[in-house]
């Protein structure tokens, strides 16, 4: 069949919407027409050539939402007209990750995954001839994908396409650090470092398990008025500010230290800060935000000996076909709001708008709609 | 009153067995007539001028056994005749840390153990009218030492001074490592760094609980035999292999990698290799080992987002007053071996001939004898 596709050619290049080729689901896999997409900070690090591993011709978007259209044999956990939502993190419910109960990584198909191919090593998309591979298992910039069971949560038929795609990828990080990875408690001091799309769900994740202080920490003080709409209760403008600085401001509004920090930024100094900024004896620090190649981690080991702990979460630590239904739940029932971080809807014409709004900091999300 | 004690009157010299003034308890205070004390690293540590904290004339020494022999005014838990053990780490129950029952920390008299005084801001002991400072809140190398109430463990009078005052630093750390901090669970794979005699500790904690494999690492081969008498299933010699040689073995040995991994050596990239070598998704490291000062640790930010957790201990995690007297239980019940450990008996005088096998690597755990 064919499909119409943003198609990243090469890297540093805009997307190009073009006609691609894709083969139906083989055994194991179904066929999603993708309603909507959500355009992540992840794949403009792979579309800008930060990640090293990054594969092109590609179809990247891993942030979908949309409706079963086929499925191929043996497929049995949804059939054409479900609604789901692509996991790039599967939950295959059979292997060592999976059956441990204490992780979210699922290893079925990461190796084939890792090379732009669906599990039997090879691509469903190709355009004139040529191969044209998968991105993080999802490909959502193509208005029909192709997917492993394994990969699609199924959720509810009421939820609207253009906000539930936005728990594929960062409603799920952010409000899934807090609830699955830190399994923050009511009452809990929480900072959280950045406040982009990320940091504003780990404010309503906290905000929804009945955190004690919320405080948002962020160079860019016109951020301070999204915090606050989605449960924030002070801000540090870390503008100008060293480390040391930092961590005396949050020391001093939470009596000693925050019992969970979170860094959704990226940077490895502020994962430093937050580190740091946690109470002795017990605060943890998560680090959500991926770090530019290379770059690293540091502290003094004084600071885990006197009972820090540093973590980090992907995917919040949600498991994709269990935990991505009940998000979805918590926002159709108002526990979680999106809507108002929906602040571009685009069509896939002006799929590389969405990328130059991300970049110049205009936006919190830029969906595609179909 | 008068005590025979060993002093550390300038870092770098040698102790010298002296005659020291010693005021008896106050309020809340108890006069403890040391039967036996470890000489432990930290206590080398601070001689040996690495601490930039540390205070000098003193009395060192913080792992100790013996007698209540007197008590001051308002001292209930504790009566003459009592055995105790010293607490470095005190237990007081009523401060931030002791409530919140998710650290032993304690913060009670923290600052002033911290400048080496008792906590109504003065010293008990004095040489020809002059200060001599508490140490670690212990002082154990003086037969006769005053400490808070709150930083005595009673435990059970049948339980030998000789090798219970291990329990005071060593065997706490090691075992309560494993059992309170990372709670090891029976059938996981652990992995300890340095076999020292914490690392021993470690080892057989594992065995207590259960664990799986235990695989120890060191650089001096001569290690391994120790290692295996407390139940060390597996070495790894670390001598002249690099960061990647070690992880590779650990991986295969545990099929992906430590669920816990303890570094006991204090050098900061040991506990990089012990993060590293960690199950991706949950394996858990924790560091054990006091680094040089101004040493960090450091890693790719990747390492914890997918799933590896840093961690510290300090006293094992464990609540002096809790949980020492139950550790001597299980010396007492054989759960736990220390006997073997104590490698040399010496009496004060031959205090610094200690000191001098712990450097030459040729004790486990050296201890003074009144």
């Amino acid at each position: 069949m064919k499909t119409r596709a943003a198609v990243a050619f090469e890297a540093k290049k805009p997307l190009e919407i073009v006609e691609l080729d894709l083969e139906g689901p083989k055994a194991g896999e179904v066929l999603v027409e993708i309603m909507a997409t959500g355009i992540c900070h992840t794949d403009a690090y792979t579309l800008d050539g930060f990640d090293s591993e990054g594969i092109f011709p590609s179809v990247l978007g891993h942030e979908g939402a949309g409706v079963v259209r086929e499925v191929g044999p043996g497929v049995t956990s949804v059939k054409p007209g479900d609604h789901v939502i692509p996991l790039y993190t599967p939950e295959c419910r059979q292997c060592k990750s999976c059956l441990s109960g204490k992780t979210n990584l699922c290893t079925a198909i990461r190796a084939t995954q890792g090379k732009g191919l669906m599990p039997d090593g090879t691509s469903r998309f190709s355009y004139k001839g040529q191969t044209i591979y998968h991105y993080m298992g999802c490909s959502t910039f193509s208005n029909f994908t192709v997917l492993p069971e394994i990969a699609v949560a199924k959720i509810r038929e009421d939820a609207p396409f253009e906000t539930s795609c936005y728990i594929g990828c960062g409603v799920t990080t952010g409000v899934g650090a807090v609830v699955k990875t830190a399994k923050v408690e009511p009452g809990a001091n929480v900072v959280v470092f950045g406040l982009g799309g990320i940091g504003l769900n780990v404010i309503q994740g906290a905000k929804m398990v009945g955190a004690n202080k919320i405080i948002g920490v962020d160079i860019n003080s016109s951020r301070e008025e999204w915090g606050r709409k989605f449960g924030m209760t002070d801000f540090v403008d870390g503008r100008g500010k060293d480390r040391a600085a930092i961590i005396e401001e949050v020391i001093a509004l939470t009596d000693g230290g925050a019992d969970y920090s979170f860094d959704a930024t990226g940077n490895t100094e502020v994962m430093r800060t937050a580190l740091e900024c946690c109470h002795r004896g017990w605060g943890t620090s998560i680090i959500i935000g991926v770090a530019e190649a290379g770059k690293e981690i540091s502290t003094r080991p004084f600071q885990l000996v006197t009972g820090r702990n540093w973590r980090g979460t992907a995917f919040g630590g949600a498991k994709g076909r269990t935990d991505v239904p009940k998000i979805v739940d918590w926002y159709m029932d108002g526990k979680i709001a999106i809507d108002p971080m929906i602040t571009h809807v685009l069509k896939l014409e002006e799929i590389n708008k969405g990328f130059d709004l991300m970049h110049a900091g205009e936006s919190i999300r830029s969906v595609v709609v179909y």
